[in-house]
């Protein structure tokens, strides 16, 4: 029986996780493939550190020229980074090597020459792993796309994020103990950034984006707000208005523009988004035949993550070459505002004796702001908080409100009225 | 540019769908094949009748023949039921057409023999679109399966009795009328047996048995138990006890034996499920390395069906010949109570003058089942309803609750306890 020679670029935790996975499933993998799936070279920091998972010590190299000279068809990257992993990518895709990569970073930063440059050597580039881990949505949105359109994909894309927030509302604990906890289970990195500041989730809409619409604003140009100022204050009065908050991730086109966002988002307790808990993602697309739909699973893990780069190379192996349609960016976007619901939620923290909630009120009055509900709430140490929802809340308020009143205020989407039925009662709709 | 030759088995709302569908996405579709899609005979009962879609009359035939002579490259089968179905398909591979079907019916009686004549021919047999419509789900399940082992199946596959069971609860009107307004919606047939004895959420499990298992139960083995005996009661005291009634289909592999059963299901109130509503499907997957998936969508409908039938047709036109595995039935199977929580929920109903809830307590403890919650409710007319949930029950105690008190006892199935913390707070978590 013939032989696919796979080469890996990395062998950490994913990694290691490939390497299980087309052990077990080897005999299912060749009688599908009618080829013998054979990992040839590995690209590792360190030949001699100890690994979960055994390889042929000779299998192992420091040196990529290694991987390059074993001429592999295949090459499974996931040593994460651009630098230098572009380098090596680009140079295998020009040995006319297909590549299967969960690199978010990789592709939401050169993915555009990466698609032309796969293209024109006529190879194969797979990176179903790179979003929403298990959850095969990149193949069912190319799927609905062959007879769809589409023109909104939302859904929580970092499980990291998901885990620390619903932490912080079920064991109330404050935002760094839940961090710290996070890292110990190792549910967040030790330097946290990439996803508590929303970076991961935004490379994942960036490439949804260029599937969904085969276009994307800049990664500059995506608005990005990350979750780590968030307080049990802000979690509890959103919940006293009907909400959670998700870091919620949404990309829209519409009148010709794109609305890309990655923002902390209030989002109703009823709707089915508000229940993802934990490490878990979800994505809910509606397309113009289908309908809406939501996919929720294991956003990421050793092994969700290893199954669909594995999937990726069985599927690759049994398809001709089809070109990518190239990655296009398009300069400007629309205002994300237009995403939200219309309704805003502010949060508001101060000093009591400097200021009451009526002074608040009357004051967004003025400013010609329609509160529709509020909520206060008084601490021991005498601190204010104001939750209020509002239309036609600017950052110029918030401003405002912090010079006249010396409060910190903050503005964060509404996904939908709290009170829409549907969602309260739990169906997909929109 | 190059043609494919479509012919079409019916052309009822479906089969309309398709049209519109082809039309609307001629461009895109061109642009992916490199081939026009071209509608060149259907098959219909009344070329005269008037339809919601304009076909060009010559293309209407009432015969047959006329589409196996106008030899056709793919044929789409919308026109439902066995016979003559069966026969014009067969004919069709026989002449070397590919064939898209949305018919379960037809798939879950005859597939075996389907499957094998189209191995054998070599040619294309699709059926995305028999399975909860636009729920993209077997196509997600083969791709688990290149990877992950699935151990189990299970969701609520039929739109018209969720519909139903969600409007009896929210309208709090008894089944027939709940019918007759589903029928009135066209979310109903006519003659609605198909869908409320749970015919049709047995044909969608039967079909992705033999997916995900490469087996099924025969169908006459197959637990099946339709909602048409379902009242406002059954609804209330599930509901008092933490449980909505949900049509479920299950499918399990265990100790190398096979649990299929399609029944009314008592559902935790919390759980994901749960708040499925109106005509929505919902099939939720464990996969050995993926884990636990949920997808949600419209299970039905004309553009949802027509949409996934077009994705079948373009995506088939891609796709190199590979032979399907081979459909089998295993005759026997084990006990499928064996899917519940181990729970099972009684509903007893009758006269208030014949029996008090302690004799039934009394007689179900002597009996050696260990009741665990009860709910009564007592009518004006002094009707006695009995809502109870208790290990160890067995159809012989309903039985015997009918002999000596008179009372209307029936059995269901609870799919977990309700105050299973992980489902409550809504993940997918089984």
């Amino acid at each position: 029986m013939s032989v696919v020679k796979v080469g890996l670029l990395g062998l950490g935790t994913v990694g290691g996780g490939v390497v299980k996975t087309i052990r077990a499933q080897q005999e299912k993998l060749s009688a599908r493939l009618g080829r013998r799936i054979e990992i040839v070279k590995a690209l590792v920091r360190d030949t001699r550190k100890q690994r979960a998972v055994q390889v042929e010590p000779s299998l192992l190299t420091t040196r990529f020229a290694d991987v390059l000279e074993s001429d592999v068809d295949i090459v499974v990257e996931v040593m994460g980074g651009v630098e230098p992993t572009y380098d090596y990518v680009r140079a295998l895709i020009q040995k006319g090597c297909h590549v299967v990569t969960a690199n978010k970073e990789l592709l939401a930063k050169r993915g555009a020459e990466l698609v032309e440059l796969a293209n024109r050597h006529g190879v194969h580039l797979a990176y179903e792993a790179s979003v929403a881990g298990g959850i095969p949505i990149l193949g069912v949105l190319r799927q609905f796309l062959r007879t769809n359109d589409i023109a909104e994909v939302r859904g929580i894309l970092n499980g990291t994020t998901n885990f620390i927030l619903s932490q912080m509302e079920e064991a109330q604990l404050p935002y760094a103990d839940v961090l710290k906890r996070a890292q110990e289970l190792g549910y967040a990195e030790a330097d946290p950034r990439a996803d508590v500041e929303g970076w991961d989730a935004l490379y994942k809409l960036y490439i949804l984006a260029q599937l969904v619409f085969g276009e994307s604003l800049p990664l500059s140009a995506i608005e990005r707000q990350g979750i780590a100022d968030l307080s049990q204050g802000h979690i509890r009065l959103a919940k006293e208005l009907g909400y959670r908050i998700k870091l919620l991730a949404q990309a829209r086109r519409e009148d010709g523009g794109l609305h890309l966002s990655v923002r902390p988002t209030l989002v109703p307790l009823g709707h089915p988004l508000a229940r993802i808990r934990d490490a878990y993602n979800a994505v809910q697309v509606e397309g113009s035949l289908v309908g809406d739909l939501l996919f929720t699973g294991k956003g990421a893990g050793e092994l969700p993550t290893a199954s669909a780069v594995v999937e990726d190379l069985a599927f690759l192996l049994t398809q001709p070459f089809t070109p990518h349609p190239a990655w296009r960016e398009r300069p400007t976007a629309v205002p994300s505002s237009r995403l939200s619901s219309g309704l805003d939620f502010c949060f508001l923290e101060g000093t009591e004796a400097r200021v009451t909630p009526e002074q608040v009120l009357l004051f967004l009055e003025r400013a010609g702001v329609a509160v529709r509900r509020l909520t206060v709430q008084y601490d021991p140490g005498s601190v204010l908080r104001v939750g209020l929802l509002a239309a036609g809340l600017r950052e110029e308020h918030a401003e405002l409100l912090g010079r006249d009143f010396g409060l910190q205020a903050r503005l964060y989407p509404v996904l939908e009225a709290a009170d829409d039925r549907g969602a309260v009662e739990g169906t997909v709709g929109w």
